[in-house]
């Protein structure tokens, strides 16, 4: 899958591209034949040149699954033939597709955060006490560490990891109306739990806010990369920037750019699952539901290819703790203001270091993020 | 507070209004200035005529924080004065009164979604059985029961409930830079945990994701109600409904459509705060944590004005189960096209009902709503 | 291009996609060629086989362009080698690119608008005086004409596309930051306007206001036929509508809810387009450029595939008048009820009828239509 | 009207407050009333302690129209009573009571644009020839002018006047369903145009969308006076920064911060006016409606709160034109690698300065808003 609209969705590999959305409705609709007792492989019986076919289907259908069923029992003869899809509704079968393509795609995407999580663990610790400018505001503030940034990149990280893993991405089995009728009547037992949720989408939405939970925290890191990689700052750079069509010599921060581009993005999409979810209705809604497929598509692949690049840009990124050092001392005098505040009001001496305490934060959230990771 | 922008909105009563919002902010620093050994009453020392000059401070500060400290050490004299705020930045007073604003708005909601709860599974119970005809893609499907129906409003109100009961709301102490410097430098002892949160803002769009669930809940109700009080489908009305300026006699649906209302907003208020959290950036950002703080304010108001609309709607929703009964009758030929096809399958007669496993379904949802609410 | 996570995708053909995008930037390098007097064929140099490198330096540069600079200086030889893109920067040639295909994009939007004001006028005209009862708040409120109700959908759609047909679609000639330094250098003669909008995004904005406002039109006429073609209401339905993958004969508006799905996502992506520009900054940006490009893209195509299922679905409608007389006979106390009242205040008979100017304002909307798109 | 969630929104004055809304609410129906006949003074008729049971009936009746008219009629006598709100519906009301607010809002917001635009004026005049170094995606790029900066942002805020000049902010009059048929009836001679619009949302979105296009410009200047203020580079900084509640000295650009929030959240309010519009239905509809009022008012408050601010910001701004040199020439080097490259491609001299033709658009752009604004 190629898209030149967004620079590095191929990290995204086959997640939620055609093919795999159609083995996955293949596969559920594979699953189901076997429970009602007639197991048969109907992977290969979607071949590339029915796609086209099964494109227009979808049209006329209003979802890609009835003219799949159709082509699966043309494929098909006896029994297996007879038995395909009974009792399933086409949203049960896409809904069970898309949380399977989900499953897989939080897999893999959990895999990078584990692996951005080790690297700012490492981060965090080789800089817990490397001297840097507090910026609030924009402007200097009191003396912090690198490492205490690294620790805040690495907090925002677990959180969102924490949300991916608490996850529900249940099967949909629901029949025509959500109440399961042909089921019965055709003698087949279904567990009750998961109950039907056509018109419940929190599987949905609880992913889609998971997902762009992680992007805010991916770019938490770009947004800091992309301020202290300007020349005029210099104290962080990327270890492969990218260069320019005109000007030679040029270093653009462009994995920081691309995973902060995401985030501006996955916002407004993680809301489109929202508003779909508020337009639900009846036992099965006009619009609210086929509004999540896309949506929720390009949602998990920018979350994927952000992770990618961020365990990219974290991995390459350049620490110049000399430039943050001359920073700080440059602005020395400014910096200490509020100590000698503090030191007016106890009358006491100054401690001699004022970063409070940075490590022990950074020691906090390290230990957090091994226990999340189990890594030692 | 009043607001004829948003009828209803006097349900939400004093939560994140301008008075609880500057005693939240005093309770926050006069937690603190006990914590310093030096505790004294500090609400007195604010009165209505200050919120002018706060006001004005605000903007002057970006925040109304320092004002706020100003006018409260002009109050307090020794001790008192000299300690107040020592040690905090704006931000730890605000995040941590917004904190606590939303901690008591919390608990007010979930009360009101309890008491929804109640209703819900009383109106599921008492209609387990009740006949009605399935609606999808705004057709009529199978048979189903309106016990299920609201099965489904129940499912979705549990799933927002425990992402509300989820939510941690910290307090925020971290000082200029989230390094606690002045603190340690005073002697203060801070516990470790929670760390500084002051640039990662999960605590924020957790409580925003939260809150759009909830309302994508409520709408999922109110939508039902809207489509099923048409006066042609007439299964369902409210208890009170509005009146027209100039139409005699006009029923409308008000209730419903003030919830659906909010549902049409709330996405893209939470979105707002996701594009906070990623615009985040340096020790304290540049305007994405200044663009929370009324975001948070109308997203709360408007999912207390929901909930309680939704009692008020669920407490006087007339059901009509004998029109439920005519318009499935009037369908009977067409609802049943289904176990036709089911009966060729298998040979056998029909089930005499075709309603699958409708009443177990309820029985579930009511039980995991029961359990989660402890109510018998 | 085929979507099935977007039925009906396919409508949209070739605009905006892999294949255009290239041409079109390919195009953009070819018209400077020439202009710098070194014409040369460059569509040929860019093959298929050459895609996937594309992507993979797109996402190393940042964008598409620098990795086809070079690919198309691999292909040239001589003069036309040397002189390839000189003066641009890579944004010049991707901006200038994504207009291109918006004007072909929007000729081809505006042709089917056209088409379906077309239908829309002879619709209104056909039914100006076709009596319905008139729906407020859901509820039944006066009597008035399916015609009214239709020129209200033609209203909404001559104000989409004024914004349309309004919109400016500028080429993008800046050079590295702006100042076209390198082209004063080399001498090539450009005209000052349009100044460089590297970091002024109206255009894009505008482009995504005006696309948007197109799907809240269609979405008018979809969300009427939703509800109108609800069996308990029965007065429009589909020409052919889509069936169900278990009920059979099941008759499911599947273009009315295509349409209503695209106008739930496109606000949000519209508001991408505002985020992205109010995140502007420096001479050229880091992030909220790359935002755009997908973002406009799905806006575009979304609306290319609901204008033309909309052309359908009006050119299919079916429209039952004996069933709209109909429920307004049944409703017909009810909505006399404000006829009376005026009555008792002007102590005067009655009008005959009660539709006031229903007639003209059909008249008038359809003679605005008429005079837009210049037909008679 | 104070609020301490958005600092500076007392910047916004009376518009869309409270009691303007209530103002011209009874403006309309006093306008009305004289229409019919009947002039009478009905402002005097609504006393501040209304308020309250206004807001309740706006929540029984959905809209505060009900009970406004109820107690106009309550203070009326005679034919003013009895022929008071004849007619109209109270979304006739409600609707043009926010076009007239907004006629005022837009009128003074213009106001404030146009102070704004005579500053820019200057201040490009002022540094069209001011050499700065070029920044492209957060990298130095090739040498540029501060004057051409300005002119940027110039350009981007001509372009969103020029929107809010083309605004229409209509009236609304209909009726209860829109057919007018009760003014007929009561032989009232209403213009057939504007037709009514209760359903054809474009006056209400336009209006967002020049609203969230003017806070995109203005955002504009803000981002990169945050980034030019930052002390490593020093080039720009507020005339009055703001303090910091625990370090002495610190200068925060908290205009820059504030204007920059705003625009951080009106992206999204203007796509709840789409999201809004997209789900009109009916003759009136069922929250589409509602869901607009509190938004616009919003956006509206918070675009003339940022449009004042950046007047104040633009107005106040230090520019350091010796410092925008130093970092210049300490880049010199690397800024002029394109000049080098295109000189070997001409294999003529080098021209004496490489800034192309900033200097000729920024004459371009002042002369565009000096049009624009009819100013010398």
């Amino acid at each position: 899958m190629i898209d030149l609209y967004w620079p590095g969705d191929d990290r995204a590999g086959e997640h939620f591209d055609q093919e795999s959305f159609v083995r996955a409705l293949v596969g559920v609709e594979e699953a189901w034949l076997a429970r009602l007792g007639h197991p048969a492989d109907l992977q290969a019986l979607v071949e590339p040149h029915h796609l086209e076919w099964l494109s227009q289907e979808a049209e006329l259908g209003g979802n890609p699954v009835i003219g799949l069923v159709e082509l699966l029992r043309d494929g098909l003869t006896g029994e297996a033939a007879r038995w395909l899809h009974r009792g399933l509704t086409s949203q049960d079968v896409l809904d069970s597709a898309l949380m399977r393509l989900a499953e897989g795609a939080v897999a893999d995407l959990r895999a990078d955060l584990s692996r951005l999580g080790t690297a700012l663990v490492a981060l965090a610790v080789a800089h817990r006490d490397t001297p840097m400018v507090g910026r609030t505001i924009t402007q200097h503030a009191v003396p912090t560490t690198f490492g205490l940034r690294v620790a805040q990149w690495l907090a925002a990280l677990v959180d969102a990891d924490e949300q991916l893993a608490a996850l529900a991405l249940p099967g949909q089995v629901g029949g025509a109306a959500g109440t399961r009728a042909a089921m019965v009547e055709l003698g087949v037992d279904v567990e009750l739990e998961p109950v039907p949720w056509h018109t419940v989408r929190t599987p949905v939405t609880r992913l889609g806010d998971a997902l762009v939970t992680t992007t805010d925290a991916l770019a938490r890191v770009a947004n800091d990369v992309l301020v202290m990689s300007r020349p005029e700052i210099g104290e962080l750079a990327e270890g492969r920037p990218g260069g320019s069509s005109t000007m030679p010599g040029k270093a653009n921060p462009v994995l920081s750019v691309l995973v902060r581009r995401a985030a501006l993005t996955t916002p407004q999409l993680a809301a489109t699952l929202h508003v779909a979810a508020a337009s639900q209705v009846d036992d099965r809604a006009d619009g609210g539901w086929h509004a999540e497929w896309a949506t929720l598509r390009d949602l998990v692949r920018r979350t994927l290819t952000a992770a990618s690049q961020s365990v990219e840009l974290v991995g390459g990124l350049q620490v110049h703790a000399d430039q943050m050092a001359a920073t700080l001392a440059s602005a020395e005098e400014a910096v200490h203001a509020e100590q000698r505040a503090m030191i007016k009001l106890t009358g006491r001496d100054p401690l001699p270091s004022y970063d409070g305490q940075a490590g022990e934060i950074v020691d906090t959230v390290v230990l957090r993020a091994r226990r999340h990771w189990r890594t030692a």
